[in-house]
């Protein structure tokens, strides 16, 4: 498919769970392609997921000479620690997968927040059900995840109140930044009410976005936007009421 | 707490996600304690939650000395490799991961079978939302999930249809064991009508639960049962409707 050394197999169109794999190989100055992107990239990604002695259940899959990978956390795990961006003590190898998979939990019950009934259904076939489970995901569960993360910043003792895991940037750290992402673009409005709690997550995902890979990443033809497509979706009957004067 | 090397903070009274990590303790033949099960159990779980350098979002978390972690296919991963129970090399730890984390979706998607709106809130007051939930789980995604595993033991060309990795028994095997088993509690009906279609999902089932030291288990006091508090919970009206002659 390409002379790339990491292949990326996902549906093409939405940041999606494949954004958290790409965020990692662009911090990671990797060589890759991403493969649903390329011409006739969707039928790749399908024929993708049949294949081989050990089949993936859904995209991303990441495909590195014979080894081919699935579940995003798994593959954002893999390349971080190949990729030397988290240290290769046990520890801190445990310690930020297990922030990865709490991140991806969050991404899910965002996905549900406007699809809580299933998944291959319209939107429209769901909005009653979509409009209470968007006000528990808001009111509860957004404050409870992000205030999880506050307080992992703020209990890491050599982080200085920057730092997931001890006194440098880890890969998780992008996880995070991309679920702020798609929470500031899917509820705007709850989260201008939400961030001032979680003012460590604020900034570090401020700092993330920074970062020289990630901004000219972002900035650049790869990216691709968030949209009504994909697991972050703005629909303002979700949102927060807009605040009042 | 114990003199235990391997202690167990999960919440006592269901199997929950603190079952997947069991299932690996005693399959491992590891010198473990469930410190939920013990007096004041309940209040060293909460303790623990907020305790430490590293906070866990949530139970499960495992202490082994100095070293304390969560989330249910981190543990497991963790325990998994340390014990033996999957063979060394990378391509086989990082793919026992992804049938892990696989499980674990799975697993989330029984529970919001029931709670498709809130988490927090009980089931009568989501019971409208939880039926159609449950229909779109029982005809759409049960079959997904065990379809793919089933296509998973039959892809692997050591298996001989029997292991989903290499030519033997891993511990990912466990977890889809106990997402079988949390199933044919909660769905009796529909389990009727989808175990023909994956033959092999279903005997690697039996043989996880004829497995010596998962027997002993199953039948110890330390074994929870499933009921109407857990994860997997039978309510009548989210199962198939019963067959008529």
């Amino acid at each position: 498919m390409s002379d790339a050394k990491f292949e990326l197999y996902y549906w093409p169109g939405i940041p999606g769970r494949g954004e958290f794999v790409r965020l990692v190989l662009e911090e990671a100055g990797a060589d890759w392609v991403d493969v649903g992107l390329q011409p006739e990239g969707t039928k790749a990604v399908m024929a993708m997921l049949g294949k081989g002695p050990v089949p993936a259940y859904a995209p991303p899959v990441l495909k590195v000479g014979d080894l081919v990978i699935s579940q995003a956390p798994n593959i954002c795990a893999y390349l971080g620690e190949r990729f030397g961006l988290v240290p290769s003590d046990e520890a801190s190898r445990l310690h930020a997968r297990q922030f990865q998979l709490t991140v991806a939990d969050g991404v899910s019950e965002a996905h549900d927040s406007h699809h809580p009934i299933a998944a291959m259904k319209y939107y429209d076939e769901q909005k009653d059900a979509a409009k209470h489970r968007a006000e528990d995901f808001r009111t509860q569960r957004i404050p409870k995840f992000l205030g999880y993360f506050e307080r992992v910043l703020k209990a890491n003792p050599q982080g200085g109140g920057k730092y997931l895991l001890g006194r440098d940037f880890t890969y998780p750290e992008l996880g995070l930044f991309q679920l702020v992402d798609g929470l500031l673009y899917a509820f705007p409005n709850a989260m201008r009410r939400i961030a001032p709690e979680v003012p460590a997550v604020m900034a570090l995902h401020q700092r993330i976005r920074e970062r020289p890979r990630i901004a000219a990443y972002k900035q650049s033809p790869r990216a691709q936007p968030f949209n009504q497509k994909g697991i972050f979706r703005h629909y303002p009957e979700l949102d927060d009421p807009n605040a009042t004067k």
